[in-house]
């Protein structure tokens, strides 16, 4: 959990399925530093919340023309903060085991690295992020050991906590991702990241 | 219909119904002015797009949680740029005989004055822009002849070309409002204003 050393806090609340999450994911370290905010990660699923809606795939998939100017705007967001983009060929993915591991990751504090990983994995790899085998690789490479992690994050306890934080999330009036809420307020989208931070520091 | 003067165009997509239409009507004049870019003004109609969606209402009413949290944003970024906001007692309210209005209004040029007493009358002070004694009220106001703007703005041929003109929105991939259109380059909301600005003037 990111302590907060005195300085307004931010909660990034972020699911891996997530496009526009994934340039909030690259962009927040560095942005919040400089706002002098600290983050909170807050890994969470927005399956059960669209499936409340009525919806069992990705908005993207069910509406086509929102879908694909999404990419085109992703592709251009992307060029902007040069962050790489490559558009995978599952969408979307299964995020479910990677949240359950950054649940863990923001415990022990290496979050950041970790979600980025993941992000990069699936928006810049292609790469099967639901898989456990993927994440495993990802542990290692990051040197954490991938068995023990993975026995922390699929424990009953984590599995527990991650769905009390879906549940939050859901209480907390989010929708979408990703979402960043200060205090009781709620903002939600990459391309309000500025806003958020300009908030949290009292700057509105 | 805005003339270019060599300078980059923009075409300003908009739909009266649309909260997040309201400020970007607000803003674009002085933005693009600022920019160098032409603004063409193009009034259309999102309920057939959203009823090809499967949508027979707002989508903000429609999923609750996303209509909480778009008064909260649309109150957070009419306070940013100084715009008024009430929130009207009736919501979505029919843009239709406005829409009509507003393309008789961009041909003959007074298109902006229209379209922003249109959105302040709809979201500033909560009055049922759907009723023509209200678009007569307004034309008066701006010293228009509302018999003869009314007469024209009703013709069958200008309620089919604002049909041909919503055809021609789904045709270019718009699935909301306000959206902007530069070149074949499509940007989707309020908060993308500036971005659309920037792509027509090759700042990019």
């Amino acid at each position: 959990m990111s302590t907060t050393d005195g300085k307004p806090k931010i909660q990034f609340w972020f699911e891996f399925a997530s496009t526009y999450s994934y340039p909030a994911a690259m962009r927040i370290e560095d942005a919040a530093r400089a706002a002098g905010v600290a983050v909170e990660w807050r890994p969470f699923l927005l399956g059960p919340i669209f499936f409340a809606q009525g919806w069992n795939d990705s908005p993207f998939n069910i509406y086509p023309a929102k879908g694909a100017y999404m990419w085109r705007d992703m592709e251009r967001i992307c060029a902007k903060h040069g962050v790489p983009l490559q558009r995978p060929t599952n969408f979307p993915r299964n995020g479910l085991l990677a949240a359950r591991v950054a649940q863990v990751a923001a415990d022990d504090g290496w979050a950041p690295d970790f979600v980025r990983a993941v992000y990069r994995a699936n928006f810049a790899e292609d790469r099967e992020i639901g898989e456990e085998p993927v994440i495993a690789e990802l542990l290692a490479t990051l040197e954490h050991d991938a068995d023990e992690v993975l026995a922390r994050a699929t424990s009953p306890e984590n599995k527990e906590r991650l769905k009390a934080t879906s549940e939050e999330a859901k209480e907390r009036g989010l929708f979408g991702a990703p979402s960043f809420v200060v205090g009781d307020e709620l903002f939600w989208g990459n391309d309000r990241l500025e806003d958020a931070l300009a908030w949290a520091t009292g700057k509105r």
